[in-house]
C-alpha cells in the first residue's frame, strides 16, 4: 500500500470571504452588472425602511463619476449616494448591518424586498475591493444623527469602524444616507438601470424617486398618491409545509407543556378544534410534551402537516400585494392601453410553500398598440415583492409557466399574438434561485398558482379573441353590403329607367345597425364558471 | 417629531442557517432538483478526490427508495450511497467537511469541480431537514478506517458527532463512502440524472461509474482508458486581474522586504526584469516595503497590473483541459458523426479573469445526422471543469455568445442549420452565477475567449458550408450530363441511322471524373490566416 504524496489543506472561511470570492453569485458579475446590483440593493433597503413604517418613500439617488473612463478600460470609479426618509438604523446596529455578512433585520416571516440580509454588506464589500475606499453611513431614528466611516474586515466578517461622529438633530431628521465608491460601467448599465427605476415607480406609485446620473441628467419619478399599502407584519408560520428543522427548533424553545397548546401557540390559524383533529390525524397524543418528541415523531408531524386538509388558508393580512386595481392602472399606463384593448388582472387566494404564505397576482394584456417582443415571444413582466426582475428571464418559473405549462393554442392565441403577461409574486419569502435575486425557483406550489392564475385569465382572453374573430366577420359582412348595395341601387335605377338611384341609407342602416350591438356584446365580459379554481 | 412605533429586530445568522433558509440557491429548489443536486455534489467530490492523486476513479452510486411514493405526494424518501477510491479524508476533518458550511479543501487556486466548498455539507443539510436522519461517512486515507454518524447543528454551523468508530484496514482500502437519507422525486429527476452521468462519462473516459437506481436498474459507464490527465496543481495568482483585497492580504502577510521581491515571489510568471519594469510602470519604488504600501498605492498597483502588457501569459500547466483529441472523440461518439460531417475543435490559449487562469475549448459540429433542437435553436453542450451543465442554459454566457454575440449568417449558417456547439471552460475558479453551479456569469474576459473560439471555428464552418454549396452545384451539373447524354447519344444514333447508340461511358467519365476531385478539394481543410487571433 502506497500513500500518495499529495498535499491537501483544509480550511474554514468566513461568510464575508465566501462572498468576496464568489461575488458573481450575488449579482456583481461584471462592472456593468455591479453598478446595477449596487443601486438595487441600496434602493430596496431604502424602500423597505420607509414602507415598514408606512411613510411614503422620498429617495434621492446620485451616481458621480470620479475617474473618467477611457476607451481601453471599460469601467470607471463612481461615487454612489442614496438618501432615504425611512426608519433609520439604531446606531449600535449600523456597523454590522453594513459590515457583517448574514446580519440584518430581515430574518423573519415578513414581506420585504430584501430576503437574504446580504445586500448592503455585499455592496459595501464590492466597493471596497474595487476601490479600497471606506463607506460612509449617516443614519438617525429621529434622535441624534450618527455618522460612520467604515470598512469590512473580510477575513473575519466584521466591520472596522474608522470614524464615528454623533451629530445633533435639530430638525428631527429620520432616515439613512449611504455613500460609497465603486468601480462600474455606468454606460452599459444605464438602460437596465432606467428600466428598473421606471418599473419600480410603476409598482410603488406612492414613492418619490429622484435620480441624478453621472452625466448630470435628472430623472424624477414623482409619487402619484399618498396612500400607502398596509405595512407587512411578522407572522407565525403556517403548518402546511413546515420542515423538520423548523419544527425541531420550535419544540426545543417552546415553553408550553403539551402539543395541543404548542400547535395553537406556534402556528397561525390553528384553534383548539383544529389542533386536536390534526394531532389525532398525525397520531400524536395532544398531551405530549413538545420537548419529548422523538426525531421520528417530528418527521411524522411534518408529513402529517403536509397532508392534513383542514388547516385554515394562510393569513393574507401579513402580505401586501399590489391589488388588482393598482396592477391594472400601472399596466394600462405603462403599455398605453386603450379602452378597446384586452386587459385583465387577477389576484389568487393566498397559498403556501414550505410554510411561507404567498399570493400570486397576474395580468394579461392584448391590444393593437402592443408590438411583439424582439424574439417574437410573449412579453413578460415579472415582479417579486414589488421588485421588478429584469435579468435571466428564461430561468424563471414565470417563463416556464408561460412557455411550457400553458398551451396557448387552447386559448386561440397564436405565436403572432402580441401578448403581454405580468406576474407579481408576493410572499414572506420569495424563492429566489440565486443570491442576485433575478429569477424564481420552480417551487411546485408557486408554479401551480402562477399557472392557475394565467389559465384563469386566459379563459377571458379566449372569449375576447373569439369575439374579435366574430366581430371581424360581422364587419366583413357589412362591408359587403356597403360595397355592393350602391351598385345594385344604381343598376336597379338604370333598369327601371329612373334618373336617380334610390336612397340606400335607410337600408344600410337597417343592416349596419347591428354593428354597435355586436360590438357591445363582444366587449361585455361575462363571469366564467369556476372563478375560484 | 413622532417616533413611529415599529419593532425591528436585528440578528446574526450562521452560514448553515443561511443555506438552510435559502436552499433553492444551492440547487435544492424542489424534490426533483434536490435528488439531482445531491448526486452531483457527492459525485463531483468523489471525482475530485480521485483525480487529485491521479487514480482512475471507480465510483459506485446507489439510490434506494425507503418509503414508497404515492400518487398524492410527489416525493419519497431515498437512501443515497456513494463510494469512491479517492484520497480519503483525514479523520479530524471529516466532521467539519460534512457538517460545517464554508469548510473544505477547495479554497485555493487549483482546478477542481467543487469551487464553493459547500456541496457536501448542503447535501447533508438537505437530507437532515427533510428526513431528520444522520449521515454516515466512512473514510480512510489508507491507514485505519473511520466511521462517523453525524448531523449538523444548523444554528451554530457545526457538526454534531453521534458516533465515531475506528476500524482496522487490513486490505489497505482508501476512499470515502457517504450514505444519507433524503426526500426527493427520483422519477422526475431520472432523465436529467442519466444525461448528467452520460455526459460526465463522456468527459471523464478514465472513470468507471456504476449506478444502481431505485427501480433496481444498473447503469454502467466503463472506463475507456487508464490514462489520467495530469493532476491540477495549486498555483500563485497571475497579476493581471488581481483585486485590492487580495493584494492587501498578500502584502500584509508577505515576509519579503521590498516590492520587487514581493512581485517575484507572490505572482506567477514574474521575473526580475518584469518586476522592475512593472513597478516602474506603476510608479512604485521597487525598494518599498510591501507592508508600508498606502491604500492608494494598492489601488494604483491593481490598476497598473490590469494595464501592463508585458506579463507572461498565465501558466496553463495548472489547468487540465480536455484537449482537442479527447473533446473531438467524445463528441464524435456522442453525436454519431460520420467522416463526412463537419467537426472541428479548438483550444484557446490560456487567459485570466480576476487573477484566475482559464482555458476555453470549443467545438462545432454539423452533419446530416444531426437534428434540430426542439426549439429550433442551436444545440449547446456546456462543460465547466469537466462538469456537464444541464440547467438554466439561457442564463449562461455560452448561450449569450451563441445567440447574441455571433452573427451566424456571416458564416453562411441559417436558422435551419442543425448546428451543435460545445464549450468547455476550465479554470482554477469557474465564474458560476449561482451556488447551484448551473451557468456561467458573463465575465468580459471569459465571454471574449468563448466568442473568439467559436468565431475561429466558424470560419472553417463557412468554408465547409460554401464548399458544400459548390459541391451540390457540381453534382447538379454532372446530373445534367448523366441525364441528357444517353438521350443525345440515342438521338444521334437515330439521326446517323446506326443500330446502337455510341458508348457514352468514356465521355461521362471524362466529365464525371471531376467529382471525386471536387469532393476531395471540398473536404480538404486549409489553414486559415490569423490562427491565433
Amino acid at each position: 500500500m502506497t500513500k500518495p504524496e499529495v498535499e491537501i489543506t483544509y480550511q474554514s472561511i468566513s461568510p464575508s470571504d465566501f462572498f468576496y470570492r464568489n461575488r458573481e453569485i450575488a449579482g456583481f458579475s461584471n462592472p456593468s452588472r455591479a453598478i446595477y446590483a449596487a443601486v438595487r440593493e441600496l434602493l430596496e433597503n431604502s424602500l423597505d425602511a420607509c414602507e415598514s413604517i408606512s411613510i411614503p418613500p422620498k429617495i434621492y439617488l446620485r451616481i458621480t463619476e470620479i475617474t473618467p473612463s477611457d476607451a481601453e478600460r471599460e469601467s470607471a470609479v463612481y461615487v454612489l449616494r442614496i438618501e432615504d426618509n425611512g426608519t433609520g438604523i439604531p446606531s449600535e446596529h449600523i456597523p454590522r448591518c453594513f459590515g457583517q455578512v448574514f446580519y440584518g433585520s430581515k430574518y423573519n416571516l415578513k414581506q420585504a424586498r430584501g430576503t437574504f440580509g446580504l445586500g448592503g454588506t455585499i455592496t459595501v464589500l464590492y466597493g471596497q475591493i474595487t476601490t479600497h475606499k471606506p463607506v460612509k453611513v449617516v443614519s438617525s431614528t429621529g434622535v441624534e444623527i450618527h455618522e460612520y466611516e467604515m470598512m469590512i474586515d473580510i477575513e473575519y466578517n466584521r466591520p472596522m469602524i474608522l470614524r464615528h461622529t454623533v451629530l445633533e438633530n435639530k430638525k428631527g431628521w429620520r432616515g439613512t444616507i449611504v455613500e460609497l465608491h465603486l468601480e462600474g460601467d455606468y454606460t452599459r448599465s444605464m438602460s437596465k438601470l432606467y428600466e428598473y427605476l421606471k418599473q419600480t415607480a410603476m409598482v410603488c406609485p406612492y414613492a418619490d424617486i429622484t435620480f441624478v446620473d453621472p452625466k448630470g441628467r435628472l430623472y424624477r419619478f414623482e409619487s402619484a398618491t399618498n396612500v400607502m399599502p398596509k405595512p407587512p407584519k411578522t407572522v407565525r408560520p403556517h403548518p402546511h409545509g413546515i420542515d423538520v428543522e423548523t419544527l425541531r427548533r420550535m419544540t426545543a424553545t417552546s415553553k408550553v407543556k403539551n402539543m395541543k397548546l404548542f400547535m395553537i401557540e406556534q402556528f397561525q390559524g390553528v384553534g383548539v378544534m383544529t389542533a386536536e383533529k390534526f394531532l389525532n390525524f398525525a397520531g400524536i397524543d395532544p398531551k405530549t410534551d413538545p420537548k419529548s418528541l422523538s426525531p421520528d415523531d417530528v418527521v411524522k408531524l411534518v408529513r402529517a402537516a403536509k397532508e392534513f386538509k383542514e388547516f385554515l388558508r394562510p393569513d393574507a393580512s401579513c402580505l401586501s400585494p399590489l391589488g388588482e386595481e393598482l396592477l391594472s392602472t400601472g399596466i394600462r399606463k405603462e403599455l398605453n392601453l386603450t379602452e378597446k384593448d384586452f386587459l385583465r388582472v387577477y389576484q389568487r387566494h393566498p397559498s403556501t410553500y414550505s410554510g411561507f404564505p404567498f399570493i400570486v397576482e397576474a395580468a394579461i394584456a392584448l391590444g393593437r398598440s402592443l408590438s411583439k417582443n424582439e424574439e417574437g415571444s410573449k412579453m413578460i413582466y415579472r415582479f417579486a415583492n414589488r421588485i421588478p426582475l429584469l435579468f435571466d428571464e428564461s430561468s424563471c418559473v414565470v417563463w416556464k409557466v408561460v412557455n411550457k405549462n400553458i398551451n396557448w393554442s387552447t386559448y386561440k392565441v397564436s405565436n403572432d399574438t402580441p401578448l403581454v403577461i405580468a406576474v407579481h409574486l408576493c410572499s414572506t419569502k420569495i424563492p429566489y434561485k440565486s443570491v442576485g435575486k433575478e429569477f424564481l425557483a420552480d417551487q411546485p406550489e408557486v408554479e401551480k398558482e402562477i399557472t392557475n392564475a394565467l389559465r384563469h385569465i386566459a379563459r377571458y382572453l379566449r372569449l375576447y379573441i373569439s369575439r374579435n374573430i366574430r366581430l371581424a366577420k360581422e364587419k366583413r359582412r357589412l362591408n359587403v353590403f356597403e360595397k355592393f348595395l350602391p351598385k345594385i341601387a344604381e343598376f336597379s335605377a338604370k333598369l327601371a329607367d329612373k334618373p336617380e338611384p334610390p336612397d340606400i341609407k335607410p337600408l344600410l342602416n337597417a343592416v349596419g345597425a347591428e354593428l354597435p350591438e355586436v360590438e357591445r356584446k363582444i366587449r361585455e365580459v361575462p363571469q366564467i364558471a369556476g372563478e375560484n379554481d
